[in-house]
């Protein structure tokens, strides 16, 4: 694929300067010469042809001809999530959400998951890859939360909708409308072992709908693909 | 977890028999003695309590106490996919259909895959995992089919949905109608790369439904668990 992440940090006066991997990935594997047109993403919306003008060892200057900025698509999903033990699963699930729409990702430490460290540099590297495979410019920001309740207090959001696994009055369909009408929505999926009781209360508190993925039982990556897949 | 795997051919006279894998888990792992009480699943809707009887190197012999039966769900969601060429993207993509609720899936080569070999023994083996995790009966069958008209022939539905990229007037949103009014629907996923215009006009002379999975690009795994959650 012909299109690389430089964020905006490093684009100033008509020139994107390639660095450190993407620098490595244009001039070794894709052996890039002087004159060869790439396409650039930025992260934040900006999209940018360029034509390679110097490559040294560890840099790849090119020269913006072409740029294009758009919006970020609204409403924003924001997806969070618990952390799941197993890394391959966690990637999986980090890397499925946003091919299909998060625009941020939460991951939140919860009452029932164990304290696991997390590999954020593979996470922010599956964000990159992500965002060049789906064709997209907005680079999805993955953040890690001691807690859910820290999580709650930092991520605003004028929606919440949370994945429930029991089955009692308060759950119901899902109402597209408020996602719609909304901003920002954030889509909550309990870790493995679910959300506890007073986790579900917290919720409720701050006016989150409890909706239901259906009767299977699911694995919590299952469930991140499944509720974000309600809004293609 | 205490289910245990047992086809119908070691279901007998009131008895039921765990071999290879499943008698190593329940002996070594489970560490079942004589007594102990375990569920075992036949894959074709049988549910089973019994009690250990004699544990040897090679089974161990259950002694059925309770035992229940029941249909497959209706209708029941066939999944057609393409292969997908890195090994555990493709078993990824069969563990989640399970877990979403494919009752059976059909792998096919298409004309835009290239010709690679399957562990089947791995994917029967997920499937296996799978309906213990999702606390079912009915065991997903997974068949390899060597051309995707062949897989068409053989594999019989009464409704057939085609999930494409394309955006035109055919086209359209689920018909979920004709999905809950059938006895078995069709998914069908493209291979990486998508479906050919052959294959697309194939699929419409058999009078199936093109239906969109949203404006995102999506690889196949993630089409595929896009697609079923449709029907949560």
């Amino acid at each position: 694929m012909n299109i690389f992440y430089v964020p905006p940090a490093q684009i100033n006066n008509g020139f994107a300067e390639l660095l450190d991997q993407e620098a490595i990935h244009a001039s070794k594997v894709m052996r890039a010469r002087e004159g060869d047109k790439l396409t650039i993403v930025d992260g934040v919306g900006g999209r940018y042809e360029g034509i390679v003008r110097r490559i040294t060892k560890k840099s790849v200057q090119v020269e913006i001809k072409d740029e294009q900025h758009s919006l970020p698509p609204k409403p924003q999903l924001v997806l969070g999530m618990g952390i799941i033990k197993k890394r391959d699963r966690l990637e999986f699930a980090v890397e499925k959400a946003i091919e299909l729409g998060a625009a941020q990702i939460g991951l939140f430490r919860s009452e029932h998951t164990i304290k696991e460290n997390v590999r954020m540099d593979r996470l922010e590297s599956i964000a990159v890859s992500a965002m060049k495979q789906s064709l997209q410019s907005h680079l999805c920001n993955v953040e890690i939360y001691h807690s859910l309740d820290i999580m709650l207090d930092v991520v605003t959001v004028d929606n919440i909708l949370v994945a429930h696994e029991k089955v009692d009055e308060t759950n119901g369909d899902i109402d597209y409308k408020s996602v719609h009408n909304s901003d920002r929505t954030l889509l909550l999926v309990g870790p493995e072992g679910g959300f506890s009781e007073d986790e579900i209360e917290e919720f409720v508190n701050r006016g989150a709908d409890l909706v239901s993925l259906g009767p299977n039982r699911l694995r919590a990556e299952t469930a991140v693909v499944a509720f974000l897949s309600q809004f293609l």
